[in-house]
């Protein structure tokens, strides 16, 4: 949970939890032909995130979680009620603004996660990608530590953050479900396989049926790389991501691949082209093992903390990462760009962690939107100091 | 005081707890006459409150109160000192931003309020109404669980969010006093009298001594449909609020008017014909009480909540609600507007509510500026899923 | 630590405290010579301050602090992890977002300095002097309360609210050096002596190397009365504050110079005559003495509080203030002031301060930007209700 302790009422039924983070980054970033108006080039720092809100649990059967970000502009993320209902075990319900149940490396905490950012097509809350974010909705979902599945699906309309603008969103349906097996009776040989599926409805009336697929060249502080633009006349969009991951000792392997079919309305042709996909491989150095368990990663258990005397956790990795935004029938040229990144964790104790990225990226069929010729690459290399609380 | 605990120091002198609640809206909203560039029309969700903070108490005599909330831009709302000095009891002191003591519904925490939205005539925080509100100011107040009265009497300037933009904001005076009847020596059969009165000075030289009135069709996620428009020339303005409700066991009663006189300057009239007011009944199916104290109602307690196998409190309640925003001497036409509105709250616990409301709201008599045509009608379902920390 | 209580785990090694502070103001403000477009007659109340967070400590040698203000726009403040590495004791490491070791006004918990405001050649975060401020970076620093020393280095880029507009910041480094020497065997007789330095690189291509420098009439609630404009062209900046302080029981003095000498680029001349400077008296008419400890003042331990039947802590002090920011061989003309401050503060417990300031300001061999007019005196009185959390 963080660094920050747990307060339970003497009976167990209440509890409380003050959970947030914070990210510091210095990014140091050039691109080899470096667009007047679009500079990427980069040697800044910024908190990447500081996030503070509270979780616990109450009255024997609810949980709740709520935070705020307050990095590169404030916003509500998770705000939400879990009911553990007794007759419906295992099934829970939740109500409120949560992560739709979409890819391994989103519904992680980004702090479990190896790199310093997501692969491009998740996009996340800032940089799109295929737009899987947190949304207001409900849904119910089984987990099960024993068992080792996880199925989840849920009925949404959109992040907060947009409810202002829009009087009139659409929705989303999505489902996600994993399945780990475990091999030698141990937490620490293991393969997951899961997939998840995500349906948006944009039509309506008033909002132009708009979308925008975009994605960064894997650095959060910096200029947009790849970028369809504004895509009117579209229904909806449909979203399939299988999963792969393997946890073998200190090694682990790790690859997902996201599809996205853009329904055209009105004269637009549907896109069947868009996609993306990561693989990468990692290692502890010393000894330990990425934590897996209902279907995420969690937080690596460090083996020799500093403050006993140890080296903490010592991690290196590597990942391919792709993501193509062009489909010309269908009149979409956001441009193809692949990424190959290589990262160097410390985590001195549980829940701080010093990251060490270095990212290549070479972007090609662009439309001139963000890249300015066809052929581009961008070469990036990033510190972040990171806590969870 | 929500699903939080407090946490008290040994000595008992010292305490905090974390406050806070997450209001979770859907809104389908639809017009009989929806005009193009003002549409009321709405199929969406949003945050209607995020809020998170502090309170409790300090050197034995001192408590403070401070949250800030999140959804719809972010904004300090309760933020002051309470003294209970012991040689004044039972009056106390206040100092920084909290409510202006006036009407009924605008005191008590949201959550315990029957309907999803305030009455149109005290307008809150977005609103409008005649701007019942949060402002910085000290005051001082005495209330009785006892004796069951109140007093309060406070000297206020502005909200903070208005004082960045505006350097001479005026002033305002409010005084609050209830007393509750208690029968057959119960708490759930009581009746309650109070009234308030507020009067502001918008009078000064760099403002243009200007004031706005205005309402939306009860529901919060929609457009405004009626409105004054700016208001200039004007002095400042009187509010008068009388109060009563009834508590008969599970049956509640509860109505408040509010009229609002603005004292024109430079030549405009005074307006004398500004009021609202509202008057609903509700009853819990499941036999709890509405609970009262000091002047407001307070959170329910309920008597099988689900995770005792129960069922959870079930409330019914219907409310007819008037603003009339139209003084033709004054040259004020904002329009007038009633609206009946019928409710169903279900509280699994304490503190968490999911809450069913339909509304009708007749605009007439307008302006043009909001409701272009003289009758409209605008009819919206919403539900709301509510924790309270 | 503040009126909120720290919660400690069983082994001591985790803890966590609530900190914050609010701060509510009415400010009374009167230009003789009020410009018309720049009004500095003020009368109007305001949050000054509104500030939550958390700190705390993890894994016994760990420890962190995070709060953000939400007064006058949402800002993060401090976001730093600190660690006590055993083996480079008294040398502990920091990193993330915090003050850079920059005088002994800034350094301090404002609640801990004498007046309202701070001095205006250290400027703060909306009133902007040589521009003292958090920003992110990393350093070190060792404190010993038994020798009475302290040194600390860091190396940082800029505050986070300026990371999103400018990619390429520059950096600072930034070193503070301090001494007190104590009398008596006591804690409330000793002399500080310190000093710090700060140099700071604005060149870079993106920029165009821009700095500005400029202050208020002492308080904040008013627009600026001098002002240099945007200083195009400038490489860097170095700034030099040689800090003096006695506390000797009741009474204590308290003094800081600023110099701010200016790198010019690309036909610029240096500028070498920015500085500014104040000079304060205090004595506390019930007794009290300013804590002092590890390179800055403390919060007073109120000897009588009103909880105990006592008249709390009484404080009289007053201050000259200087600024001057021109020099007109770099063709700099932002103009000069003086103010003259008499303050009473009341604390009526430990962490609760109610403030009463006078200043009178004189601005003089301006450039017409901010105060039409070669010379013009601005008086103001301002109240304040503080509490620390």
């Amino acid at each position: 949970r963080g660094v920050s302790p747990t307060i339970t009422s003497p009976d167990g039924k209440n509890s409380i939890h003050i959970n947030g983070r914070v990210y510091g980054d210095y990014d140091f970033i050039r691109a080899d032909d470096n667009p007047a108006g679009n500079h990427f080039n980069t040697s800044a720092s910024q908190l990447r995130s500081a996030r503070i809100g509270i979780d616990g649990k109450f009255a024997q059967d609810f949980q709740y979680r709520f935070n705020v970000e307050f990095a590169g502009g404030t916003e509500v993320k998770d705000a939400y009620i879990d009911y553990n209902a007794p007759f419906t075990t295992p099934f829970f319900f939740r109500v409120g603004q949560y992560k739709t149940p979409n890819s391994l490396e989103q519904v992680a905490d980004d702090f479990n996660n190896t790199f310093m950012e997501q692969a491009a097509f998740i996009g996340g809350t800032q940089n799109n990608g295929f737009g899987l974010d947190r949304s207001i909705g409900a849904g119910t979902a089984a987990e099960s530590d024993k068992d080792n599945y996880t199925v989840a699906f849920g009925a949404f309309s959109q992040n907060a953050r947009n409810t202002t603008a829009a009087k009139s969103g659409g929705y989303q349906l999505a489902a996600r479900a994993t399945k780990a097996f475990k091999f030698n009776n141990t937490d620490d040989e293991l393969v997951h396989v899961g997939g998840s599926v995500r349906w948006r409805d944009l039509n309506n009336q008033t909002d132009n049926d708009a979308v925008i697929y975009r994605a960064r060249p894997f650095f959060n502080n910096t200029n947009r790389s790849i970028n369809t633009g504004t895509l009117n006349n579209v229904n909806g969009d449909l979203f399939l991501g299988p999963e792969l991951a393997l946890v073998y000792g200190p090694f682990s392997f790790q690859s997902e691949a996201g599809w996205n079919y853009v329904d055209g309305a009105k004269g637009r042709d549907d896109a069947t082209g868009l996609w993306g996909g990561y693989m990468d491989v990692s290692y502890y150095l010393t000894g330990e093992s990425r934590r897996y368990s209902r279907g995420a990663f969690r937080s690596t258990k460090v083996l020799q903390p500093v403050t006993n005397g140890g080296w903490g956790a010592w991690q290196l990795a590597t990942r391919v990462d792709y993501l193509d935004l062009n489909n010309t029938s269908a009149d979409i040229r956001g441009g193809q760009q692949w990424s190959a990144i290589v990262g160097l964790n410390w985590l001195p104790v549980d829940f701080v962690k010093l990251s060490l990225d270095y990212a290549h990226t070479h972007v090609f069929n662009g439309n001139g939107i963000t890249t300015q010729g066809d052929d581009n690459s961008i070469d990036g290399v990033a510190a972040r100091a990171a806590i969870n609380f």
